[in-house]
């Protein structure tokens, strides 16, 4: 058996803690496991590192801020090794390059290209527990780059890849995936086993627990994945390939994203061509939009266009669509910034039906207005006003039944 | 006109400090120098990472506190390339290995082997100031190393002779090399020059400000060095070749070392090999036995043999010097701890004969009595009882004149 554990910075943020770290990780070794560890920097390292560069230079350049952030897992890694052979476990530090890392040239948020892995492999097949410094790699010129935010998730799933491992445990401070905010829904429940699609299309609940990258990396190479705490000894919340099982479960979770802003160009005359004009330049000035809804207008001759970006690029996105609204003579503009999007999740959905007529159902039930739509197969998501988010997942959660499982 | 410049820890010890750094090296730029910037890690830094450790185990193992510690010096050079970059100076960061340090594989001490700097010399050509995280290098099989305490000198020193540089600056938290401790003699003069032999000789006062193997390096490549703080324009103390010059002054600098202990076998017969069985054993300890002397006793018959060594060893000398006299019959072993060792140092002295003869005199003019006597070609030794240091400093500094330059 071989596993790949990733512990995050909260899981390493003290001595105290990475000693607990080299305990779990001396018990997988106990039980017969090959194990090689990816860790994060301490927990307050990688910000007290931006502070400094921060407080140099507005606008500090990516080649040396990827060189600065690097040496908080580089730290990480020297003391989880160093408290491994305190337990009497044989350990040995990696940085990203001796994994052999090598990544684009696109710092602070590197992809990775390949993994060698050669002297970890070697470090496992002499039953020494292989400890790396996640989150970092190297170009083919030897400089040193980053992943992103939560890159150290995708070094533990890439190597789990590049290593054939037979799982990847993720270690964090929540025990899981829970059907939903276990804040806004105190009957939420943590989630046995879900698929990586079900994992993505939950975003930002998903999010919170592994980057949407690694998943993504993990459903592309089938990475068996599972995300539990690293304080306690409760399973955790597997995320593997779909089964058969799993369509049996209509609504996995119930998500939400507070962070989007809807923008309206009214009464765009109805020419061919014209939404095609508007999301080409919206996408040249670089702005992400959600979700789309048009609506020819009653009288046929007009359309109303609705999209959702993210709020903080709302005044950028007024702008723009000002501009469009004046050059190809639509009626006018309008920016709603308190809504929210709230969407059920669930691989079921594709066998069957009435799902998203029930999610409807109950909003009405609540007197929660519906402004726009959206599905994909798997995800039926619906913006309303802002202030209705809470009972709006609320009553979605019990409409599925989801506290029961 | 090519320098290499390098900042202690304190020199780059906090955020106001590394931007007074950009400043210099700023300034050094713009009078049509090109630069290369060698840091140590932020003051405080390496003792806090080697704390860390500490607390998880008794005897980190070296390979891992190589990479624990040369974290400290990455950060240093990102951040200083950063304040660089503020101020328009162009700039960039090099990483041990990216300066193509190779060092052999003594973990915590290594020795380099090789420098080839072909990104630090590009980026030199390129009118771009390289940075250099100071102490650290990469064996062939890519494991990082470090240089051991001080280690970032001998970076600087080591890369201003693979860049055949003009000159190695380096910038530290006192003005220069004095002439004895102005703890001890507040008259004591800073020295406009030195060669490298001085430097070397006066021991512990010149390794307070530059680690020895640097200078026994720029020795050996005839790299011209000169130490000057970082806080002030005060000019520093140059160390260079020996000239002419230097030898008009008999004797350059007082030094003193109180971290000796001295061991004495007493009545050991006088029998050929017997002194080497014994220093071969010492050494086969790992003792480093400072002065050796060995007096014929007044039969003829038996010898006392005293010796100095680091007086925290002195417990283990002591045993090893207890069988030694048990096995070869000498008469027994005498330790004093409470001894220390004042030199005058000089390359006049090879020139300049009654050196010794008065520095003996002066010694007995305050009745400090000599316990034992040891010389080079440019320097005098005499070890003293502990107590009478500062006084034998404070006369022989001013027996030779050493506050009038």
């Amino acid at each position: 058996m071989l596993i790949v554990q990733k512990y995050g910075g909260t899981s390493v943020g003290s001595l105290e803690r990475i000693k607990a770290v080299a305990q779990r990780v001396a018990e997988s070794v106990r039980a017969g496991a090959k194990v090689a560890v990816v860790v994060s920097a301490m927990s307050g390292e990688t910000d007290r590192l931006i502070g400094l560069a921060g407080s140099l230079c507005k606008r500090p350049e990516e080649r040396e801020m990827d060189l600065l952030l690097s040496s908080g897992e580089r730290v990480s890694a020297a003391l989880t090794a160093l408290a491994l052979k305190e337990l009497g476990v044989k350990a040995m530090s990696f940085t990203g390059r001796q994994t052999g890392i090598r990544t684009d040239k696109a710092h602070t948020r590197a992809k990775i290209e390949k993994i060698t892995a050669t002297r970890v492999k070697k470090a496992l097949d002499n039953d020494t527990v292989a400890v790396i410094a996640g989150f970092q790699g190297v170009t083919e010129d030897e400089d040193v780059t980053t992943l992103g935010r939560g890159g150290s998730d995708l070094t533990a799933v890439a190597l789990a890849a590049a290593l054939d491992a037979d799982l990847c445990e993720i270690y964090t401070d929540v025990e899981g995936v829970y059907t939903t905010d276990p804040n806004i829904v105190p009957e939420a429940r943590k989630m046995e086993k879900i698929s990586y699609d079900e994992m993505l299309e939950l975003a930002s609940l998903g999010a919170k627990v592994l980057q949407t990258r690694s998943v993504e990396f993990a459903k592309k190479y089938g990475v068996p994945l599972v995300v539990k705490s690293s304080f306690n000894n409760a399973p955790g919340t597997y995320i593997v390939k779909e089964d058969k099982q799993m369509e049996k479960v209509v609504v996995s979770g119930v998500t939400y994203d507070k962070n989007q802003s809807k923008l309206t160009v009214l009464g765009v005359p109805d020419k061919p061509g014209i939404a095609g004009r508007l999301f080409s330049e919206i996408a040249g000035s670089g702005l992400v939009v959600d979700m789309i809804v048009q609506n020819i207008s009653p009288d046929g001759k007009s359309t109303d266009i609705s999209f959702t970006i993210p709020k903080t690029d709302s005044p950028r996105g007024l702008d723009l669509t000002k501009r469009f609204a004046a050059e190809f003579g639509a009626k006018g503009v309008d920016l709603k910034d308190d809504i929210s999007k709230v969407s059920i999740v669930g691989v079921g959905m594709r066998t069957h039906s009435g799902v998203a007529a029930k999610m409807f159902e109950t909003l009405a039930a609540h007197n929660i207005n519906i402004m726009m739509i959206g599905t994909s197969e798997i995800k039926v998501s619906c913006v309303i006003e802002s202030k209705y988010t809470e009972l709006a997942v609320r009553v979605l959660h019990e409409a599925f039944g989801l506290e029961n499982g």
